[in-house]
């Protein structure tokens, strides 16, 4: 797998996108739409909320079609808790954007983040959807993922490369953060596109695993919005044999969307609101698969060790008293912590208990932009890694003041 | 129920209690001792973290003798994460207060609080343990409440008075905070003094089921720590018939118990590290009572109302959204949100959707000092009110430097 540097959504073939300022935000790209130029086999994921917003709501029945060819997103507005109302306006911009693009209305998908609980300005919306759609471009990858920001503070994107059957496959995706964001997916928009060829229930199985160790182990504060969405559209273009069991095309692309998936979430985390660092927590020896992800979540969750980690505070007591209200069944005398970022590596603590260290070595390594928490829970052979971030002044600034 | 103005611990006969400086903190009271002239029936509810502090690990036994009749407690450090050495050192409190009075070990708990993960200077705590026994006094109630404070801005204590079978009946108590406050019993000490006679199993089961309703319903940051501690001590000597079933004496004991309970964790949670005000949730005709409490402590502890909160800023989506990932089963489509405080009330959405409401009005409620938010579910009979406060820039100050 070759990763691409600076490439994105639009760098895979038979997509093009667009982002424009449709006067949602004051100054910024509020309106993204992306277009395949064939129908695509489509697979979604949706917050678990049981607040969900008319966009989504909207989507979970649209992506039951086999095919979708275009999605539309807004930035600024979230369209939640806006009742029936709410989602006749996101029926208009499916139905908006498929008359710009002369496709089917259900073959559109629907997004949007911001503000809850207020209505769209339709006005703004549809004009907006006319500019996006008659700007497409094989470039409009950079401008999508620039209008699906909110407080993000840079774009995420990412492109691989593979070969299946000897044809080149691609895939692309765009994400935006960064506030509510949480295990069970945050304010989250991630969009995947590729060229694979690939039967619906297998693409629809395979993006709702490979978000459980992706997005579903990121956190920001602990808030799991309304609005989460994962959407995955393959075009087909690549010409392979289309994917129809878990052979080893199957796994080969799911290696692939995976690490895209992964990369993605980290680049979320890494721009939580106000962080100043990435902190992953890395749990090896669990009893179980689902221990090991409550302890990793427990940790980066925990507002006590984010906090530690902004004040370059050594204070590892907060992470084991995490991992013990995790919920899982751990035994506090086995634990060991160390501390690692990319050329350092210390152990803090020893069977539950605390060990003399290299103090300035610790802050050496927190001060990193990329701290890894690994906890060894000594009792068997599963393993989880979570991601998240400090808790800054910042964080509260935003969120006092932004109204998302 | 009379509520004495100013009294505490030692305003109940029979107790007394000392606070003094014996050197863990800097410059202030750090160790305290509370002893009833005659043995008193005890009760005590713990953290149900895994990782449980010495203290804690040692009163669970010592609790299960029929009488207490002493409590030591330091602060500044949590004696948690220490190991056997840990262990020892608790031991070591009891027999050393024991000693200093004159009374069995078996009759003395143990609580600590402050900096996990660190031994105890014993040397320190052997002199304050003398100096604090020595020094019990009936105006010490005040001294005490100090000592325990951590982060604490000012100390929490509360008196009440009322009568059975025509005897003067007292409760006293006093608690700290203020980080690693979560349901579940956060950082959290709770001593309560009361001279009723009352079986030792009926004031466990009644302790058991008033902490649900107060220290379980209050969160400052989502950490449950590894030391908390609610205990009791009722000494009797109001020579009341000793409360043997649930008849009318108990019901009146519990009424009174609960509100204790209940004020010092409003206390607790107004005074959350960097607050600046009370924020209290108030969930109305939920489908059962384990759902109203889920809704309530799921407002109270995002994140994300919190900094809306310190921010005066109206943003009841955030609300609504932390309704939906509640775990509990809401239609959104029938909430209604309402603020509230001591002499206004507004109403902000109905069936999940915003209403024009006076924003004037709505800034006035949010920069009170205690926020009612009144969440109408619309569904079932069950209600359920939590406790907490906003998340300011100072909570982010106090946990990046503060290493408890």
């Amino acid at each position: 797998m070759i990763i691409l540097k600076d490439k994105t959504i639009t760098d895979v073939p038979g997509f093009t996108s667009s982002g424009i300022h449709s006067g949602l935000k004051k100054n910024k790209k509020d309106l993204c739409v992306i277009f395949s130029e064939v129908p695509a086999t489509s697979a979604g994921v949706f917050t678990k909320n049981k607040v969900q917003a008319a966009p989504v709501v909207l989507d979970i029945e649209t992506i039951k079609h086999e095919k979708s060819q275009a999605i539309v997103v807004n930035s600024g507005n979230a369209n939640a808790c806006t009742g029936e109302q709410g989602l006749e306006n996101a029926k208009f911009m499916a139905q908006k954007t498929a008359q710009c693009l002369g496709i089917d209305e259900k073959s559109v998908l629907v997004s949007s983040t911001g503000i809850i609980g207020v209505q769209l300005p339709m006005d703004k919306i549809s004009s907006g959807i006319e500019k996006a759609c008659s700007s497409l471009s094989v470039d409009g990858g950079d401008d999508s993922a620039h209008a699906i920001m909110t407080t993000d503070s840079y774009t995420k994107q990412i492109a691989v490369q593979f070969e299946i059957d000897g044809k080149d496959i691609f895939i692309g995706g765009i994400a935006k953060g960064s506030g509510m964001i949480h295990p069970n997916m945050g304010t989250m928009l991630s969009f995947i596109t590729t060229n694979i060829s690939i039967e619906k229930d297998m693409l629809s199985n395979m993006l709702k695993d490979s978000i459980e160790d992706s997005y579903n182990m990121i956190s920001v504060d602990g808030d799991t919005s309304t609005n989460d969405t994962v959407i995955i559209l393959a075009n087909g273009l690549a010409g392979n044999k289309a994917v129809s069991k878990e052979d080893d095309s199957y796994h080969k692309f799911k290696e692939a969307l995976d690490y895209v998936n992964k990369e993605l979430s980290k680049m979320i985390a890494a721009d939580g609101e106000g962080a100043t660092k990435l902190i992953e927590a890395h749990v090896l020896n669990a009893p179980s698969k689902e221990e090991a992800k409550l302890c990793a979540k427990s940790v980066i969750t925990s507002s006590l060790v984010k906090a530690a980690f902004f004040g370059n505070n050594s204070n590892w007591g907060r992470i084991l008293c995490a991992l013990g209200y995790s919920g899982a069944e751990i035994v506090p005398d086995k634990v060991a912590i160390f501390f690692k970022d990319d050329s350092d590596s210390i152990q803090i603590a020893e069977n539950g208990i605390g060990i003399d260290f290299d103090e300035d070595k610790a802050q050496k390594i927190m001060k990193s932009g990329h701290v890894i928490i690994t906890i060894d829970l000594k009792m068997g052979d599963y393993s989880a890694t979570a991601w998240g971030c400090d808790l800054s002044y910042d964080y509260i600034k935003v969120n006092a003041m932004y109204k998302s």
